[in-house]
């Protein structure tokens, strides 16, 4: 089936926004069975926007646009798809009410009902994040037109629990699939390991790689559900089982974001471990992560940022000559900073990180990019030296890629793997 | 002038890689007064990507294809732009040494000349950054074509250094731009107070909404850059003026993101104070976004996250009696746990945050999204109480605003400004 996606928003057409939602649904189209031959972006422009849409209309199965629901003069995206596919808008009562109660008796303009007002016949796509509810029809010619919200807040959990279930009964075959994560394997040496197997035609395997991870996702198409899946159980196996302890996570998610901050809460949490943290290069960034996951608080009671060496010695206890002799930024610093957080903390687990993350305070002996990590359980102290390679030298680079290799160094202590670094 | 852009490549397509070129090019046109009214995605596909490049040289001034200039088969672009614009491709000997020095005796493919092979008598676009060149020349129906790689460590430094100093001698005007950035004032309030001023056709003033901050960007054209300043600053000081303390910094960055992090480490440089934050909702993530910026360990020596009770005890003083009498979201503890980590960590200014970032943990009295944000300078103590509006119940937006909102509270501390919430 034949997919276009059509962005609208000056905005995106100024560079102001950058367009996640697109890139965002095409994967998720990808899964069950659309494939995105065309994708455009036009302005908050009606005559550009219909010229578009009538292309699109007569060359795909299925027409998204994306933007322009919103309560404003500028949002005209439903007027003008319901002028060219031939619909009529009505008000669709339950999001009238349920606009009524997001605004709980506060004022909201007249315009603000607007946003209820629906092509005829549609099926609603309902809004839990917002106000604008999305909606999918069949245009007079019989193309599918679905029409989203542009914040990412509200469009991508539409598009999972929304748009893709009404997607499906549409597809010509049912599509399962699966996502392995892995961490600290290279890409071309995951694609040798599995060379054979990304060769398959049917479940396909195919590689991501994004910051520092590796995501190979496992694709099988079948006659119905419960055979595609087990097609893909399948092939996942084997698949994981090439790439050996550097899949963290075998899992249905399709986000292209790491989830090694999901893992380490669960492994945490089943097992009833706590784990804190002594940052100083990544400054709060671990801990961020860890908290972005609901249920954290059961596994992180407290952690530190320690970026002054003060603050290393005052609040961790790491030995003034440690830290005159080798500098902030040595592996015997970050053993004293895991050990200690561990101990002032009473916490199952350690972790010190500390580093260099620039863009300046580099040396020739001490460059930018340089993290010494270590993980103590009580009984070991693991440490890892860690020299980004050129292409992740930016500071946000260095630091989410120090945060994930802390990590994935929790994962692999919690579940008793190899603490060294995988041979790429 | 009218602009366009076509973006090549299957990964796009998929989802598999964001066009943040696009975006990028985008403003920078924009700046020197080419306005990008369409703009287009294609995937390796000779046939899809002729007929979007014939239907952008029939309406428009400048077309500009990124991507599709690698070595290998699927890299098309350069090809098919130059039958679809009547060119040849010759040899350029210059980026033909430029790729030899490249790879200095290591071996490279017969392929890798290719690249080298320019539509004649164009105008060489050198790439510093890699081994595909770009191009600029016109059609045979006369538009300028554009030809950029894809990978954006080579694409942006091409489009500043090369492409925008190329076209700036066809554009008809020179523009210049400054965003205005606010906090704490919604867009409906910002646009009511600048109503007339948006009406002024040059310079324009545009809002945008992000999260929950607002910018307003000035944009002027004129004859010459310095006219063009000019009337920007004098445009963006009465804007200013209309918004008042919200106002927390005007500068050329055209980011949509928030730079509150930027200008809170600029006011502690400037008067050499230090903060220290006491993070229980926000988990890090105000530590996380202070250090993002380059040198923010010099305003940032320590800082805690204290998520468990006894955490809020042990390291901040915290007293029990408040923990239990208050519950420890509430304005006590998040009092106590400023002025706590102030004298714990020795810094001019403590923070405290306390809330409930969901989606779990919410009661009638203390729903989700509920936070508690104190500022302690050793003087006073401020409190907020933030109620985060049902379209920002996500944890994350939850958890980005109260840091934000720590933020700005920390700036007005620092600058004497009125710590009260503002009118809307």
């Amino acid at each position: 089936m034949k997919a276009e996606i059509i962005s609208v928003g000056t905005e995106l057409l100024l560079g102001h926004t950058i367009d996640t939602d697109a890139a965002y649904l095409s994967q998720e189209l990808a899964v069950i069975g659309f494939d995105v031959l065309h994708r455009c972006t036009v302005g908050d422009n009606r005559g550009r926007l219909a010229e578009s849409l009538r292309q699109a209309l007569g060359r795909s199965d299925l027409v998204v646009l994306i933007g322009g629901l919103g309560p404003t003069g500028d949002d005209l995206t439903k007027e003008t798809a319901a002028e060219v596919c031939g619909k009529h808008l009505v008000m669709d009562e339950e999001s009238r009410s349920r606009i009524e109660s997001y605004f709980r008796g506060r004022e909201c303009g007249e315009s603000q009902w607007k946003q209820a007002m629906l092509p005829e016949g549609c099926h609603v796509l309902r809004n839990d994040f917002g106000t604008a509810p999305g909606c999918l029809f069949r245009s007079g010619g019989g193309c599918l037109v679905a029409l989203l919200p542009g914040p990412p807040s509200e469009c991508e959990p539409m598009v999972r629990h929304m748009l893709i279930p009404a997607l499906r009964r549409y597809s010509d075959s049912v599509i399962a699939s699966l996502m392995i994560r892995t961490f600290g394997i290279g890409e071309g040496a995951a694609a040798e390991r599995t060379a054979d197997l990304m060769q398959s035609e049917n479940p396909t395997v195919a590689p991501y790689a994004k910051e520092s991870e590796m995501f190979l996702r496992v694709t099988a198409k079948a006659a119905n559900l419960q055979a595609a899946e087990s097609m893909c159980r399948a092939m996942a196996e084997q698949v994981a089982a090439r790439l050996g302890h550097c899949v963290y996570d075998v899992n249905t998610d399709g986000s292209s974001q790491s989830c090694l901050e999901q893992t380490v809460v669960r492994l945490l949490t089943e097992r009833g471990l706590t784990v804190s943290f002594a940052e100083s290069c990544t400054g709060g960034l671990l801990a961020k992560r860890l908290t972005d996951v609901p249920g954290a608080s059961s596994v992180l009671h407290m952690s530190f940022v320690t970026y002054a060496n003060e603050a290393k010695h005052q609040l961790l206890g790491v030995p003034w000559e440690l830290l005159e002799q080798y500098g902030a930024v040595s592996e015997p610093v970050a053993r004293a900073m895991a050990e200690g957080v561990r101990r002032v903390s009473g916490s199952s687990i350690g972790v010190g990180v500390t580093g260099i993350a620039g863009p300046d305070g580099g040396t020739p002996e001490k460059p930018v990019g340089l993290v010494y990590l270590a993980v103590c359980d009580g009984t070991h102290t693991w440490v890892r030296r860690m020299n980004a390679p050129a292409r992740f030298k930016s500071r946000a680079s260095i630091r989410f890629r120090a945060a994930s290799t802390a990590l994935d160094l929790v994962r692999r202590c919690v579940c008793g793997l190899p603490m060294e670094e995988e041979p790429v």
